[in-house]
């Protein structure tokens, strides 16, 4: 196995998506398919059953594939299985949570929004207690993985409250699916929304949803829109097995090669453990460099991670982001209201050597800013263990072997 | 410049699109970018601009891309420009005139149709009597060619009722964007639609609406989705030049060198010149086949053509479209309700020579079928000139040189 990006490669892009993708993901694009063309018909039916067995679904699920980014497929999945009456409760936790209100909000769909702040978990006293007081609500939404933060979001243990309730569970696990087990066995979720972009490194322009037959049967005629309705969506993807407007062929392509390139891996244990070891040696390098990751450990997902902007007087965010652009690495803006924040994602067809790669340009980039982390002020949460900070003095060579 | 696509290749898709790209195009998705990265920005700023250039339209209009399928972007046109109050009067003579109507109905958004029938031009008279006689009526939609059946709508025209009436102007110029002449210095259009993967030769994935921006700058509270969001998605690529939501990155890599092979080409002009080759050969050989286009020629375009099923006892489309695959061709069902019709493209990377060997495909799968069309009934529009029906006995080497 690779274990870095060999050059010449692009900029290494250490970012929620799109992300650095394999040079066979990428030339599976190197085709022109008819969409209405047995081929691609074939290709569709494919890339749908397999969606399903990653989260190990059977029959009793069925996945609905859309265009467009990974939104979409979250606007399409609240704006049509709602009914006219229903009302929405949403757990927020971070921006992505947020964009279901306002989604929720553009489509006048009844809602309620439970703020758990970014850095914390949801109370699940909260969730019963408003499920409890409300029965107007008939579904509860979450997102697993809060790109914001880089925090992961227990949804086995919402799943179950939502259950007891007896309401319906939308939960987009737009940055999870692939890289963080979900099993629809024991996880009762009626709508798992993703994308192709995101750790099933395929490339953007598809995501889906992953819904139960039963739920998804009462909601013929509740789509608020014609592209986005699921229902017909599914109805167009079952009677022929093509998508009822233009498909994006190329993008569906690489998907495929992406599905067969996970499967290769091992499956999702296979890509969780790689992104594990990419985490594992960030969070090990960032805090030798004196950089505090914002979340505590227990809650932060092996996806991304927030740290916070070093309070150093020479520490800018877009001289620093400019000169890691520079040595070919990508990383990510915070998108937090209150606190200084940049992200670094570790997903992707990134290994290892591609984390020490970026761990050195980071130094280097520190020490022509002239920036030692070491002297600034104690960043109170890092492990006493990494003390001292000796300067991450990596020989790569040696570290790759 | 290239005759015929040279083999080895993929099907060819005579078809309204996903269609054949070139190697190059397809070649530039080999790379990852990062969306919010400046490389990538750099490059959506200069698809925007070059789209513009080919309708002359200068800085009173600006281009906004929109993910998904080109009815994503006519969905985000009708749901985002269109106030509350306002009324949407759809001409209608094929499916995707329709379809206009089923994005407003689904949107809860007042409409009328104006049906003219598949095969007709839309009436004059009648647009200026529904405009007179309904003053709520704030905005006009039609469709410049109707893959539906391959009739070109005379866009010029209705715009100038529809600028008399003081109304705002949709149109959706899927099909004709790139290879027919669009001129918004004198054709007042207020929102042009059309996407990457037809004319323009790019692949599927994004569509974009060219707005003038005084219509625009009205529009700010008006849209029905927040995916589809017209006016948020401009100030988005206003303000920082990036998509609010993730962009099909290497979609418009593969856009931007579209855009660079049109021009190589001529630009429209050069491209329309190829397309009108590729179709006049088209209809004289299919009428040498004794096939009967469905339209008069006066309104057929030179882009996707409608050709009736004979009336031999021998066909049948399920079977003629299989030979025809098998031969590496891939041709169209028809859309029409009524009359039963296949279709074929003459648009994407396709050349001459590539539309004789189409040729050649079908008399040969004719023969396999045992259909001799010139011993069928008379189809009594074909032109007395190509009498009698001589077999196409094609030297395609030497039609070549």
């Amino acid at each position: 196995m690779t274990s870095f990006n060999l050059p010449p490669h692009d900029k290494l892009l250490f970012t929620p998506g799109p992300l650095t993708t394999s040079r066979t993901v990428k030339q599976a694009m190197l085709r022109d398919l008819g969409s209405r063309d047995f081929e691609f018909i074939d290709l569709v039916r494919d890339i749908r059953q397999r969606l399903l067995s990653l989260v190990l679904a059977g029959d009793q699920c069925t996945t609905i594939l859309m265009q467009g980014s990974g939104t979409f497929a979250v606007e399409a999945a609240i704006g049509s299985v709602i009914p006219p009456t229903g009302k929405l409760l949403v757990i927020v936790n971070g921006a992505y949570g947020q964009r279901m209100t306002q989604i929720a909000a553009a489509l006048q769909i009844d809602f309620v929004a439970l703020n758990f702040g970014e850095e914390n978990w949801p109370e699940f006293d909260q969730i019963e207690q408003a499920l409890t007081r409300d029965p107007a609500i008939t579904h509860v939404s979450v997102v697993h993985c809060e790109t914001t933060t880089g925090l992961l979001n227990p949804i086995e243990a919402i799943g179950s409250i939502v259950q007891r309730h007896g309401r319906q569970y939308i939960v987009d696990a737009m940055s999870s699916f692939g890289a963080v087990p979900i099993d629809l066995t024991l996880t009762p979720i009626d709508y798992l929304i993703a994308s192709a972009n995101k750790c099933l490194e395929g490339v953007p322009g598809c995501g889906f949803v992953i819904a139960r037959r039963d739920a998804l049967l009462t909601t013929a005629d509740y789509a608020r829109s014609l592209s986005l309705n699921l229902f017909a969506q599914w109805q167009g993807l079952e009677q022929n097995g093509q998508f009822r407007f233009t498909p994006p062929t190329h993008v569906l392509l690489a998907l495929a090669q992406a599905l067969e390139e996970l499967e290769a891996e091992g499956g999702v244990a296979g890509r969780a453990a790689r992104y594990k070891i990419n985490h594992e040696t960030l969070m090990w390098g960032m805090r030798r460099l004196g950089f505090q990751p914002l979340l505590k450990a227990d809650r932060q997902s092996h996806i991304i991670t927030s740290f916070l902007y070093p309070r150093h007087p020479h520490f800018n965010f877009a001289d620093f982001y400019e000169r890691l652009n520079a040595k070919g690495c990508v990383i990510y803006p915070g998108k937090l209201g209150a606190i200084d924040c940049f992200r670094i994602g570790n997903i992707g067809r990134l290994f290892e050597g591609d984390i020490l790669y970026l761990l050195c340009a980071i130094e280097k980039a520190l020490h022509e800013m002239n920036i030692d982390l070491h002297y600034a002020d104690d960043h109170g949460e890092v492990d006493e263990a990494d003390w001292p900070f000796a300067t991450l003095n990596l020989n790569l060579a040696e570290d790759l072997e």
